[in-house]
């Protein structure tokens, strides 16, 4: 093999730093490789268009057949988003007998099972490290290092956007509306927030990592979702005091061979590992029945970052090649999945209620709770100043998550409740 | 293939996990692998003791020559420890044809490069993934996962036994004596603690992770080492008081091609990831010029973490026995080593010293550290009680460690110090 050359499809941001990594770090990876790397062609949607990297010129084309069609390209690496044209692309790629990264997290949580099928049958690789967590390289640790061990819980905080909100909200004490202008003026968020703050780009992580960790086929809609649109200041300032931080936090559990994954807002004790996951770093909190608990740390998106990971795939797909040895990293889910029930759905639970403050409004709820067989983990009551009413909240100990929406459907009832403020999940155990 | 049979050198503490991994995993190595896996012979001190994992008895030996001339073997897996008959038993494996997966850090800290190269010569795998960091894949992430950067920075807290007992010093308010004991009777230190405390373990790990994470022939004698202690409560409450946590940290540092490699005991800001890393738990942060910041954190001993890097290491020797590309996963250093010299060497440091409490002595410090281009990024003064004394904290700005160190002799001639009671490393930047 003389050198290895690489089409693209898409020269955004991730787009330009794959190519200034395969340009700035010929050395090392000719070192690793054995052989040089070229980039050969690249899809860009407009010629025109100012770049951030210098390249040729010739290199550039906004025919997608000179891309995916071209035989001298060995490796597509696929960085221009979107779902249908990029999974058309790719499909015609792996027919083409074209290896294929992506960075495409919508295309993997949707197509990923057919993709790979589909790699497989043309014998070809087709890696996707950067469509989770953008730096950290959480595929390969799932798949390779923590192969031989049985995972049984994950939890990520696995979207930068929500987890800069948070942590600003948490810190500065400033609004859900003042925060996310301030990280729509940073960069940090779009101007369209609603796929990262509704939980929706975390939820198609999730579907990624439960699938590959549990190794059974979790789509999309089997994650719960809920946004962090609705948490308030005083939320977190009660979270704080309890000891405890809120993340939002992408939860994939396995207990009795079922599944439960969800992404949603979290209250985490404050000496938990991900509670220490500030900004707009992402974190995935692994627990594995042999080893315990592990946690893999970084940045979750940005230019360099994510294209480390794709050129890593990159590296793997180019020693495959160059061993003969490529197709084979495609494992078919092991387990059939099954989800649990809201029966079986266990976890801790906060709550914070407007009560009218007088006699009986305490035991009426606490009687709620103890015919539902629920008792707290903690509790403070607090008198809410110019109204005669109190604000109670609640930590409740482990219940099912019908037990607990009875109740909370039943505390909206009761005379003495005046509303539900909020309400979330409480997590911590293994 | 039929199956895959492994022999083990030495069945303790890490030897029955992986023997309890791979007798309960089956189903999981299997759909992996594409092919049982069987424990052949175990070379053990004594056919007498009693085991705490279940094994034919007809499996273990005395000679250790049933495990590495034996025909029917094709992995051996090295968790006797030591070092002379461990490198003895390891060559004679590999001269034979067997790959070979070991945990010893002793070893490979010496003799990895000699070891690798005789495995590459002889078309065997050599994995190590558990000699650094038990369960954490961190060899992995630097072979793999970041192998498309240029990492310039790793700080690892690598040594289970100094967190212990920084943490519980730190949170308790304790000695380090009283604490050591603490940790002896909870089976976290040995007996003797020297190769721990002294932060020898440490080195060995750091040797590992530079030579890899550089790709340069960082040898053991290259680190500079200082363990733990000589720390007292005053310091960690200094450091508390000013932002900072201690924590025994495995500095590697490449910078203009030339590179460090230190143990010794570090403040890191609060903030930091290390900073928040506690008890007994492993991390490694590795700064790459592409990928930013990023952190692996989990177990970094124990039975069945360690065994789980080990397992994770049969797999992929079984994968590439499969695929027949055995021998391949050795890369030569890339790089020259340079080490930096005294003057090379930058940084910020802690100094706590006790002066006579007199008009003029503040004036004598500072004017020294001047002279030497040095100034202060914190400082702070207390009288000691029932003395005529005062205690005076300073960190520096960053300097050369000669210049530090010829700042630390002159203090000690200074007539107004009465003694520099203590002096460590500050970190934090990348």
């Amino acid at each position: 093999m003389n050198g290895i050359s690489i089409g693209l499809l898409g020269l955004g941001t991730v787009g330009t730093g794959v190519i200034k990594i395969v340009e700035g770090h010929q050395e090392e990876l000719m070192h690793q490789v054995g052989c040089p790397v070229t980039v050969g062609k690249v899809l860009v949607r407009s010629l025109d268009k100012k770049r951030d990297v210098e390249i040729d010129e010739n290199k550039l084309t906004e025919n997608p057949e000179e891309v995916i069609d071209n035989p001298n390209i060995d490796v597509v690496i696929e960085v221009m988003g979107g779902v249908k044209e990029a999974k058309a692309y790719i499909v015609r790629s792996l027919q083409n007998k074209k290896h294929v990264v992506t960075a495409n997290k919508d295309l993997m949580a949707l197509h990923g099972a057919e993709l790979l099928k589909i790699a497989q049958e043309n014998g070809c690789d087709l890696y996707y490290e950067a469509s989770v967590a953008g730096g950290i390289p959480i595929i390969r640790s799932l798949s390779e290092g923590l192969a031989s061990d049985r995972i049984t819980k994950m939890m990520g905080i696995v979207n930068g956007t929500t987890n800069f909100i948070l942590t600003k909200m948490s810190k500065q004490g400033s609004s859900y509306e003042d925060v996310l202008k301030e990280a729509q003026e940073l960069g940090f968020a779009e101007a369209d927030p609603t796929s990262d703050v509704e939980g929706l780009d975390a939820a198609r992580k999730m579907a990624i990592l439960a699938t590959l960790g549990f190794s059974m086929n979790v789509k999309l809609e089997d994650v719960v979702v809920r946004g962090i649109t609705t948490i308030t200041q005083e939320d977190l300032h009660y979270c704080d005091q309890l000891g405890y931080t809120m993340k939002l936090i992408g939860l994939a559990h396995r207990s009795d061979g079922r599944v439960e994954v969800s992404v949603q807002p979290t209250l985490l004790p404050t000496e938990h590992p991900l509670a220490a996951v500030n900004d707009e770093f992402n974190a995935v909190y692994v627990y594995g029945e042999a080893v315990g608990e592990t946690m893999f740390y970084g940045p979750g998106a940005g230019s360099l970052p994510t294209a480390t990971a794709i050129v890593s795939d990159l590296v793997t797909v180019m020693k495959n090649m160059r061993l003969g040895v490529t197709g084979r990293n495609v494992i078919a889910p092991l387990y059939h999945k099954e989800l649990k029930t809201d029966e079986e759905i266990q976890s801790k639970y906060f709550l914070r209620l407007h009560v009218v403050d007088k006699a009986g409004t305490f035991s009426a709820i606490t009687s709620l709770f103890a015919e539902h067989g629920v008792s707290f983990e903690k509790l403070l009551q607090l008198p809410i100043k110019e109204a005669d009413l109190a604000e109670i909240i609640i930590i409740t100990h482990t219940t099912s998550k019908k037990t607990y929406e009875d109740i909370y459907q039943a505390l909206n009832q009761l005379d003495v409740v005046q509303s539900v403020e909020s309400s979330y999940r409480v997590e911590g155990g293994k």
